[in-house]
């Protein structure tokens, strides 16, 4: 368990996670699916948010999901487990000394994991290693510069920024999706493609107003209000308007822009 | 002629707006066909941009569009008659006192005009008197908040808020894309339903790279040159600088994001 990982693993943030993948599924990973036989590796499945769309679409293909807490890995067995999916092996790994020799899997597959990274030109060469010639490497990840809203409000806009340096004050970079592209191009990768995909929120789609705007983006900001207020990064009041003005922008009059990438390279 | 419209009418600004056109096309306006035989109203068409699009795509269908500048309609004119279509015809208008009676078109169209009005809601309402019952409403904004690019830039950042900042000053809303909603739901509008487009540039999408990054977005920026640094909104050395990383994310290694909106409604 890395106690630096800027999400947290209270079982609030698991809920709140789920509920992102559900609204997120179809968005997201409609367009994976493995051949019948081919094996794949998750890396980084966490509390199997993704697994559970990744195995359901492909069931015939196994899928070897790891992650650095066996926390994690234990409710995303459960999750696995109570959808009666059998082609999912959990394993506790790092994904920079990765158990497995070269060239073991078919394809490589990672979401929402570069971003935490220090290093994510590291953690990609090390997944290609274990990747077959041939074989495809996917990644997902959010950008939370994308986010933007009406009505647009700068106490929200702080909010957001001061998520987005409360991330790279513990090594990441949540900005990373608009840069998939050079970074799997200079990992080596082949044929990289990079498919945005936008979630737009507004009163004619409830189901994305209320399971990405409030629940999924919001409450993600909303869960730093400790930290960013502790470390000094927004007075207490402006950040309760700032998170007031994003819940706004989930009024019937309101919209919210946030993007998703979603890299493919061959090996 | 408005001397106050913010992109200017020089010839360089007309081939940019063309070039804009070429590019954006399949991705704005190959969903829009328009019934054999229906009257539609292009609304503020300019140098015909948008018109030999429509006109190309609804061959059958009739268009009068209009603009009040006899400049841009007499080069629109032009390029419709260029391409052989004859399914269009000309005619000086404001929008805020159009010539129609009430309900006298089947259909109205308005692309990057409502951005340029410091009373959108009135345009939309003086719109909707000339649409019949039953009749769609489609409106097509961009919004320059949407944008964002690797690398990041600082400069590049604040040379787009001159150009966001130029026209606020000029009565216009750039931001308005996210708006398009509840714009066109409190006009009145049925059933409304806003889809993003959104453009995403990377060296494996070339003509994007060029055609939006290169000569549409950063060449709009690079247009208002004149004014941003002599209204004072940026000393001229930061200019150039945001100007150059414009252009850098162009590179092989850079991405660009920019997002259209395209909003229907029914009267």
């Amino acid at each position: 368990m890395n106690p630096d990982y800027v999400h947290g693993y209270s079982t609030k943030e698991s809920v709140r996670l789920v509920d992102q993948a559900t609204t997120l599924t179809e968005l997201l990973h409609s367009d994976t699916a493995y051949p019948a036989g081919s094996l794949v590796l998750e890396a980084g499945c966490g509390v199997g948010a993704q697994t559970v769309a990744l195995a359901g679409n492909s069931p015939r293909t196994n899928f070897v999901s790891v992650d650095i807490s066996e926390e994690s890995l234990a409710e995303a067995r459960r999750r696995v487990e109570t959808l009666g999916l059998r082609n999912v092996v959990f394993q506790r790994a790092d994904i920079l000394n990765l158990p497995f020799g070269d060239a073991h899997f078919d394809h490589v597959f990672v979401c929402f994991v570069l971003e935490h990274l220090p290093n994510p030109e590291e953690a990609l060469e090390r997944l290609r290693r274990v990747l077959k010639p041939g074989g495809t490497m996917i990644v997902i990840e959010g950008d939370h510069g994308s986010a933007y809203f009406h009505p647009d409000s700068v106490y929200a806009r702080r909010a957001i920024q001061c998520l987005i340096e409360l991330q790279r004050r513990v090594g990441g970079d949540s900005l990373i999706g608009r840069r998939l592209f050079p970074l799997l191009t200079q990992a080596g990768f082949r044929n990289v493609r990079v498919s945005p995909r936008m979630v737009y929120s507004d009163a004619s789609r409830p189901v994305f107003v209320d399971g990405f705007t409030r629940k999924t983006f919001t409450a993600m900001v909303e869960g730093v209000t400790e930290q960013a207020v502790g470390q000094g990064l927004m007075d207490a009041e402006s950040w309760a308007k700032g998170i007031r003005d994003l819940y706004r922008t989930a009024e019937p009059d309101g919209t919210f822009c946030y993007t998703f990438f979603k890299a493919v390279g061959i090996k």
